[in-house]
C-alpha cells in the first residue's frame, strides 16, 4: 500500500486529530494544506484549502487525519470526499469504518480513476517465505505494554539516523504510521497465518549499511496481542531492539488484572524470542515515556533504568534518542 | 460454527482422504455412510449411499473429507453437491477453495435452506475479552514443530478422559479437527488481533472438574507460525500442556534452515509464555511420533525422553496416553 503525497489534511469538524498532528510532526514536507469546517478548534498551522484548491495546487491525497466520535464516517463529510475524488485526489483513511463500504465513494472513485486507501484493512496477499536471513540491518521497537511510544520512538530513531547520513526507513505497522510515511501494513489486521510473512515483506533485503526501523505492535506480555507481537518480531528478524515502557503504570493500560512486566524480564524474553530468526538480536536500549513525571523525577528514572539494565535509556521527547543510536553498529558490518 | 451430524463422507474420486479417515477413526458414531465414484481405491468400511439415499436415512451433512489434487473443488463434483443440498443436507468442506465461491452452490443452498460450511474460513466476529481466569480445566497440545501429532494426541487424551468418566471436550482449531467433532475455529485463518480472543471463546467457562482438550497449532519455534501458537496459548490459558515432537527430524519439517528445538528448551519457553494468562500452567508430559523407528528403538527413545525431562512420555499410537492422563489433577480442585 503506497499513498501518494503531499496531503490535504482533512480535519472537518472532528474533536481530535492525532493522526494529522503525527503526520505534521514527522513528515512536514508531506503536508500541503488543511481543510477545516467553520468552528473547528484544531489548527495544524498549514494553508487552508478546499479539496478543489488543493488538487489545483498539486496535492495528491486527501487524508482523513481526524477521528470522529464513534469512529464511523459521518454522512456530512461525504460531499467533500466526493469533491476531492472529482478534483483528482485519492483518499486515505485510518478509521475502522471503510471508505470502500460507502457505495457513493466507490462509484465516484471508479469514475474518476482514483484510489480509496483503508489503511487499517490490508488488501494484499502474502506468501509464506523461507525466512532466511536478509541483508541489511533492522531495528524494531518492542513494548512492555501497548501504547507506550513504540511508533514515536521508531520515528525518532529514523530521524536521528538520517541526521547522521545513515540510509534509514521507518516501516509502519499501524494506521497512524502508515499515513505518516505513506506506506506500510496494519499487521494486526492481517490473517494470523501470514503476520510473520507480512512483516518480512515490510523490511525486504537491503544494502548492508541500510537500517529499517520497524514500528513494533502490542507486547509479548499482553494477553490479547502477544501473538501479533511475536509474528512481527520473527518476520522482522531484528538486529537491534529498543524496549519501550511507561514507568507510571503498575498494570497493563487496558487490562487492570495484568501487572506491568519487569523490564529485565522483557529484555530476556524479547531476546530469547527474536533469536529464532536472528541469532544476533539484542536489546540495545530503553525508551521511557516519562510524561507523567517532573523533569527531576524523569531524569532520576532514566538514570536508574540505564544503571539497572546496563543499557542506554532515553525519553525520546525529553532527551532525544542519540544515546541509543550511538550504540548501533552503523558500519554495515 | 456447528456442523450437524451424522455425515455422508464424500470420497468421490479423490486420491487421498485424510480428513475422512480421521473422522471415521475418532467419531465412528458420526459416520453414517460413504459415497465413492466408480474406481475409487479408498474405503472407510461404511455403507455406500448416494446423497439422496443418505438424506432419506437421516444423514444431515455431506462432508468433503477428501483432498482433490491442487485443493480446488473439481467441477465434476458439483452435480452431486447440488443433489445433496436438494435432498436436504448441509455441506461441510475443509478445502482452501470455498464452497461459497461457487455461485451455483450458494444459490442452491439458499433455495433449499441449507448451509455451506467452509471450515477453513471463519465467519464469526470475536470480541477482545478481559482474559480473567475462567473456571474449568484446560489442556493444550503444543509442538516442537508443525505436523507432529498435536491433533491426534489431543483426541487420544479426550478419549482417555472420557473412558475414565471425566467430562472432557476436544476443542478443534484446524479444519480436520473441526470436521471430526463438528465445531471449532480455524485459528490460523482469524485476523491476528483476535486470535487470543477466538481461542478464549473456544474453551469457555465450565464446571470445575470439566476438561477442555485444545488442539494446538504451529510451534513457538517456527519462524512463520509462532504468533498463532502464542495467541492460541494465551487465549486457552491452559493448566496443562503436552509437548508433541517428531524425534526423527533434525530440522523443521518445512524449513530446512531451522533446527528442531531442544525439548527441554521447549518445556521452559512454553511454560514461561503460558504463565502470562495461567500462573499454574505446566508441561505434564511429552508425546512423540515414533513411527519412523522400530519398536525397540521407539521404546528406548520414549524411556530416554521421560528420564531426561522428568516427565511421562508416550507415543499415542504405540503406548496410548494413559501415562500422561495419570498425572492430571482430575479432582476439580
Amino acid at each position: 500500500m503506497t499513498i501518494a503525497q503531499p496531503y490535504l489534511l482533512f480535519l472537518a469538524d472532528a474533536p481530535h486529530a492525532k493522526t494529522a498532528f503525527g503526520v505534521r510532526h514527522w513528515r512536514p514536507e508531506a503536508c500541503a494544506a488543511q481543510f477545516r469546517y467553520p468552528g473547528s478548534a484544531l489548527d495544524l498551522a498549514l494553508p487552508e484549502m478546499t479539496p478543489a484548491q488543493a488538487a489545483a495546487a498539486g496535492v495528491r491525497t486527501l487524508l482523513i487525519g481526524a477521528a470522529p466520535a464513534g469512529g464511523m464516517l459521518p454522512e456530512r463529510w461525504i460531499a467533500d470526499l466526493v469533491a476531492a475524488l472529482r478534483a483528482g485526489m485519492d483518499i486515505a483513511s485510518g478509521l475502522h469504518a471503510r471508505l470502500t463500504d460507502v457505495p457513493e465513494l466507490v462509484a465516484e472513485a471508479k469514475a474518476a480513476g482514483r484510489r480509496l486507501h483503508d489503511v487499517r484493512h490490508p488488501t494484499e496477499s502474502f506468501t509464506i517465505g523461507g525466512f532466511e536471513r536478509r541483508p541489511g540491518k533492522r531495528l524494531i521497537t518492542v513494548g512492555a505494554d501497548c501504547a507506550v511510544g513504540k511508533m514515536y520512538t521508531a520515528l525518532a530513531i529514523e530521524r536521528e539516523l538520517r541526521a547522521r547520513a545513515v540510509a534509514a526507513d521507518f516501516r509502519a505497522t499501524g494506521q497512524t504510521g502508515i499515513l505518516i510515511v505513506g506506506s506500510g501494513i496494519s499487521v494486526d489486521a492481517v490473517i494470523s497465518d501470514f503476520v510473520a510473512a507480512a512483516a518480512a515483506s515490510l523490511s525486504p533485503a537491503a544494502a548492508p549499511d541500510h537500517w529499517d526501523v520497524v514500528e513494533g505492535q502490542g507486547s509479548l506480555f499482553h494477553p490479547a496481542y502477544a501473538g501479533v507481537t511475536l509474528g512481527l518480531l520473527h518476520g522482522s528478524q531484528p538486529d537491534a531492539m529498543v524496549l519501550c515502557a511507561d514507568p507510571s503504570r503498575t498494570t497493563l493500560g487496558d487490562f487492570d488484572a495484568y501487572p506491568q512486566p519487569d523490564l529485565a524480564e522483557c529484555v530476556t524474553r524479547y531476546t530469547d524470542c527474536a533469536r529464532l530468526t536472528n541469532p544476533d538480536a539484542r536489546v540495545v536500549g530503553v525508551s521511557l515515556n516519562t510524561s507523567a513525571f517532573s523533569a527531576a523525577a524523569a531524569e532520576a528514572l532514566i538514570a536508574q533504568t540505564a544503571d539497572r539494565l546496563g543499557l542506554p535509556c532515553v525519553d525520546p521527547v525529553r532527551t532525544g534518542v542519540a544515546a541509543i543510536v550511538d550504540r548501533l553498529d552503523l558500519s554495515g558490518g
